[in-house]
């Protein structure tokens, strides 16, 4: 889609009723915005309405500022959870490594040519590897090791310098380390990772060597949101390969990286597009 | 999407400007409808604007024969085009075969399952061949030879046989003769054709021996709308599959056959419900 | 590829060394035998030959009751597992079934129009509904309810009435009962069975379910080869879909049943065509 | 697969008889070679025999100065067309580009991984823009503008600067430019373009262009030996991708990418592990 002008996003979830579109439109109209995108979905399980719609900001009456506020009351009303958003507001990603480049250099080529639309202040490693990629590219690289201090130390240390550098977004691009529980609610539903295998098969260390030894036909990775228990959060995006008995190990190391990287770059634009909803342990994408 | 109520269906398209969303949600909330689907889509090069929005009718208060009418007021302020539809009205369909089978075969057995709700009076075809699979199916098996007559004259008695069986949907299912413009001005964007490959390559007669010549290494199949101009109508769905220097003529086509009846069929089961609209030579598929 | 004389089919396992390829290829030369196809796998890891050859019979002089006696000295020398088989001998196949029809009907509707190349004597269930499929296509249907008597005595009956049929593999097309190990045993490795996840996910019951609760962007089907362990045998085939939020539980097993039919077929025409080695728990698979 | 020797490959078509996969394995077998991997296919409409086969130089006992020599007398009993190669031979590859500098990176990425086995000596372009991504991995960038002198001259000029650098492969990674009937002859199946379509649909400029009108739902790429007739050389591979009415040209030029950059990589690396035969206008590919 090629807009030219500023927009706002609402994305909202609420228990489901009448009305609700009804309100959402009448407000915007009643701004004069010109709606230019509108998803919804609802879970008839749960009885919950999902929304994410988009108005072009030129000729609108609130002021930016107040936009927030006013739809408040509507919110309320509903009972909703929202976020509202600017397209001309850019994200702050802060990207983790290990020593693998694959899915970094994808995630910086895109965001050099500017599909990915983000800014990224820094660059995080427990290895000094990747450097010379980070230097490429003009971005901060720091390596925490994690060798010499506890966990709790070194993630307090990497906390404090994404506060400081307002990031939003935790991208772990083939991070090899687990985050602890502490860190992981400093970003709740805003650390994704990459996992080298269809979830839920493979769960775990090494999920190319799992799949070699079972055998199986296909191969793929899974990127998601990380909560606490390992694995296991909200899948944003799947994607997978057919492979054969002629596959060795490191066919599928070396073919699964073309995944991880698609998919993983895939839930990034997903996100800063403001096309997820988390919702239980499942995910909205009005992709 | 599971349903437990009949749901009315609007979908339309206008130029584009502000307030139609709003417009169209008041209508519906002003009736006490709850809307459960609504799918919006801009055409920036021609300022177009399309919809396709469903509403519980359960406790909608106007009347189901007077919804079209009332919202008539609505459409003309905004110059649209629209349907209005129900869920549970059922379409009618008429499948055209020769004689291959497996089109006509995945086409009945989805409908015998319930996957594609419409209703079947009648399968015509210019051979006798397959009765037996209508005969199966309980459907009655019409032949028009076109050997004896003009296929003007032929023509004139198929559409009047359609016309008395109010035939909604005209699915040409590897239908291996060509329509005269008299017969598609008759169901305009109500004639689905499967064309065995992925077009705009291979037009015409025998594409899996232009793409065999050619050797390509996929084969695609493609369903379209019929329009005057061969294979050149509406795209409504495409698939394709990988193929090898190992896949011999009658190879290309066996395999061939499995992307036909997914194609058709999904392109069939769009139309019925009422998710394809139709601009210039493009689909809008609200999938 | 398309063939119009009979040929004879080597299939075989040993250690790996070298002159296999160039014994194997002077017996058929010595023969006068003209080799259309050949492939061959080398498993590093454990040092093992998989080789799959196929010659024309026309013009072959070692009289076909006698080429497996004479290539048994070869075989001993190499310590090979082979199989020798003549493509104008035509496999017997048990369909089993519970009360789903979609593979079944693939499989009849592949199998009439010559695509499956082996005779159907039998279909067996434990529920009657699916006779007048069976009646259809002209093939036999026997009930064997599994309420009235111990499964092991049920067994003991299928599998006398297999043998007295003289029936090589048992497909179990959505066949909702687990088969006991001396069932098993009875064919190794001649039991395919479909399980509708992409396995290692979701083995055992309800696998729609489980997938629809864990929120995954791709559903799968597995054809694999019936072991003692519950869906853990040597898989053959795999595939997968893309679903959403939008799919609903129901949507997931529409949808996948497209994927359970194309992928089992699959699997029985790999077979059938005598193209699939069994090592360890993985299949070689010479497509 | 995992190698840890050298190997030999033969690559060789003839007219198909009795006798020549023994005769070739004999010769191997002969030099005490090991077979690891051997494909054929024959192509029946014009009986011709195609082969790959692949043998550890470790313990073979004729000199690898002298193979060819040897293997020429076979060669010429059974009039093939062979081409005899060595694993640790490295291929020397140019690679032409414009300004698009996704394939670019994807080739120089691969190759710096290691998963690409060639030297590249030399990038030429038209345009100086992407010097900066030849000197970020150390790899000369010689800019010939066709502006200032006729493209025959200009061609001159690379051809000798191509033949001193011993180029055994041109790479077009979305070269913009239409090279000469001389250029081509000078490398006779060792031109690979990519073309940003499904050939044969939408041959020459603007592609997306052309799909974007036709409202196709799925966008494709193509990797082909050149040859005289624009984007009508021997395919090496294709691949395709989903698009909808959502997608913008931009999208369709953006998604494009990513399967410009996969298919042309892909052609490449067959084409460097000896996997590929052109036949007429068409090419076998032994992957």
């Amino acid at each position: 889609m090629t807009l030219k002008q500023d927009t706002a996003i609402l994305l909202l979830s609420c228990p489901d009723s009448r009305g609700i579109v009804a309100s959402i439109s009448n407000f915007i109209f009643a701004g004069n915005g010109n709606i230019i995108h509108s998803d919804q979905h609802t879970d008839f399980d749960s009885g919950t309405f999902f929304m994410r719609i988009e108005w072009e900001l030129g000729g609108f009456n609130i002021p930016l500022g107040n936009i927030g506020e006013e739809f408040s009351k509507l919110a309320s009303k509903f009972s909703m959870d929202f976020r509202l958003l600017f397209s001309n507001s850019v994200p702050r990603i802060a990207v983790f490594v290990s020593k693998f480049d694959h899915c970094l250099y994808d995630l910086l080529l895109k965001h050099k040519s500017g599909e990915i639309k983000a800014q990224i202040p820094i660059i995080i490693s427990n290895h000094p590897d990747l450097k010379p990629v980070a230097d490429y590219f003009g971005i901060e690289y720091r390596v925490f090791s994690l060798q010499d201090k506890p966990r709790e130390d070194v993630e307090k240390e990497e906390l404090g310098l994404l506060d400081s550098l307002s990031v939003d977004l935790v991208v772990l691009a083939r991070y090899m380390q687990i985050l602890s529980p502490a860190f992981i609610k400093h970003f709740p539903s805003r650390i994704i990772n990459i996992h080298h295998s269809f979830l839920p098969a493979f769960v775990g260390a090494k999920p190319y060597h799992q799949a070699y030894r079972r055998g199986v036909k296909v191969i793929g990775a899974t990127s998601h949101y990380v909560t606490e228990e390992l694995d296991n959060g909200p899948i944003i995006d799947q994607d997978v390969l057919r492979v054969s008995h002629r596959d060795s190990l490191d066919d599928l190391i070396c073919k699964g990286r073309e995944l991880e990287k698609t998919v993983l770059t895939r839930a990034v634009k997903f996100h800063l597009e403001n096309k997820t909803l988390v919702f239980g342990n499942k995910t909205v994408v009005f992709d």
